[in-house]
């Protein structure tokens, strides 16, 4: 099943709340200017699976009801991620997004930098026009932390000794911390217990570390057909990710230089030799693994809820993250 | 007397203030994480005439008393203009920001795109600190206002035939915006009345208005040495400002002609030839002049004050806009 529909199907219980969410977006940032529209139009083409506005509904409708509150934050969680993928394609250099050129690819790097500049300021303008300053600050919170892990990322780059504790490290900061905010937003606006919206807080930044680490694996491993975006992209700019670093924790003196020597080369075909060296070892297979060990930590998590559809899906999110191609 | 001592001199009545909110901002951007702090450090470095504060402290006392709120959103509004800065250096690709390497010339672009969302989300997370979300919807739709003037004015690049009012327009959104919003924060936050919010407002924005046109001058017409920063950007990104602007409307067409073959050109003494070409023109004089009509009206908002220390220092504050060199 392609991961569209699998999403469009996980979305089931949340399906109008989710067409909701995209009315509130797209007014949000509608602007008065129409070059300015004209690339948010284009942003819009990035939307993909609606991931954290799934999850931050979900976890809503799992501990409540969906109030405006929710359809709000929900927006504003996709807008932050949008942002974020803006300029992470300007740190990129990267092509391509979702079967669509990257905004750095049609404007600039410094286009692009305007508009995610845009896209964030919006985020906050839209989390501010809520009742409490309890949303905004969490949110603020939240984007500290997604700019220290990628700040973090950039620090690391070339370090081919980078260690599995600092790799979790930065992708619990860049990835796993929006994840996790969504599902504690949902179930704190729907008013359920501390301990419930702890522990859906964790099942979020569990599924956020397995879904990086399965990010990190396509990118190593999938095709540009394949995902709808420019891969080999972490090996091009010396960032390790986990079958490197297991790999690297193994392998024999002369096969980490040689390993070392790869990715520190400018040759085009690098990724290919980087996926022939890993070929006879099972470190895609272990980095795979790991992430389903989050999965499994992830859906451990949701016990805290009573049985429902959206549970049900929840763990239905859960699992795709393992299997999606894109 | 050099231009920090006039900002000092300025400050008077509110350094103490001023103080609490260095304080207050040097206290929201440390992070646990060493690097980050290095990067923050050079950050502190661009602290030149903490302009926005003072305007938003001198807008409080000459309204009421300063409170703490008055002391947060100082530091919030500095904040955002410290990112704007960061990401323009990007945008500009400039080597010198305030006598010292610009971000981007120290650790590249990625990281400066990034150190500037850094400071962009904790001034969102230091604003939402307070009571209400008021102010942090204010804040936030102003940025969003700072970043279509900004998209504005890389849309405009290479368009020769910029207007005045175009002009006006941008530099309305990109700077003038947010110094209204200094002096209207102020104002506000001591209770001022609805009336005295407007005119302090109006104030601020027209102050910007005249701080941008005189910014633009300077990278005309000043040297690294003087301004203390990177010149000759704007002619180097086919930018558009208001002497070019004048000698365009009123230049013969074979001038006219000859000033866009400069603009266009690649020739790295470009800025030294159109100082050349408008030094025949009362253009570079008659900018300044506009600057001077932006600080008469400032100026005159300030009528609907009382007689004060603060009211004064406002006063000098416009005037010191004419003035500055860097």
């Amino acid at each position: 099943m392609p991961p569209m529909e699998t999403m469009v199907d996980l979305a089931t219980p949340v399906s109008q709340s989710l067409a909701q969410v995209i009315d509130v977006f797209d007014a949000e940032i509608r602007s008065e200017l129409l070059f300015v529209n004209r690339l948010t139009d284009q942003v819009r083409r990035y939307r993909g699976k609606l991931l954290r506005p799934n999850l931050l509904l979900l976890a809503g409708e799992s501990s409540g009801r969906i109030t405006h509150d929710h359809i709000v934050l929900a927006a504003v969680v996709e807008m932050v991620h949008m942002a974020t993928l803006v300029h992470d394609d300007v740190l990129d250099e990267a092509d391509v997004r979702r079967r669509n050129p990257t905004i750095n690819r049609l404007i600039g790097n410094e286009g692009a930098v305007l508009l995610g500049d845009f896209l964030i300021s919006h985020a906050y303008h839209l989390c501010s026009s809520l009742g409490s300053t309890w949303a905004s600050r969490r949110v603020a919170a939240v984007t500290n932390i997604v700019c220290e892990g990628e700040l973090l990322q950039i620090e690391n780059r070339g370090n081919f000794n980078l260690t599995e504790a600092e790799y979790l490290d930065i992708i619990r900061r860049k990835t796993a911390a929006l994840t996790g905010l969504c599902c504690e937003l949902g179930a704190a606006v729907s008013k359920a217990s501390v301990d419930a919206v702890e522990h859906l807080s964790a099942y979020g930044s569990d599924l956020g570390m397995a879904f990086q680490i399965v990010d990190d694996l396509l990118d190593l491993t999938g095709t540009e057909s394949e995902t709808g975006k420019s891969v080999g992209r972490d090996a091009d700019r010396g960032k390790m990710t986990l079958p490197l670093i297991r790999f690297m924790e193994r392998a024999a003196p002369s096969e980490r230089k040689r390993l070392i020597d790869v990715l520190s080369s400018a040759d085009p075909r690098k990724n290919g030799q980087i996926r022939e060296m890993l070929a006879d070892s099972d470190c895609t297979a272990q980095a795979l693994e790991a992430a389903r060990g989050f999965i499994a930590s992830a859906i451990e998590h949701l016990t805290v809820l009573n049985d429902s559809n959206a549970k049900s899906k929840l763990i239905a999110a859960a699992e795709f993250v393992l299997h999606r191609r894109a």
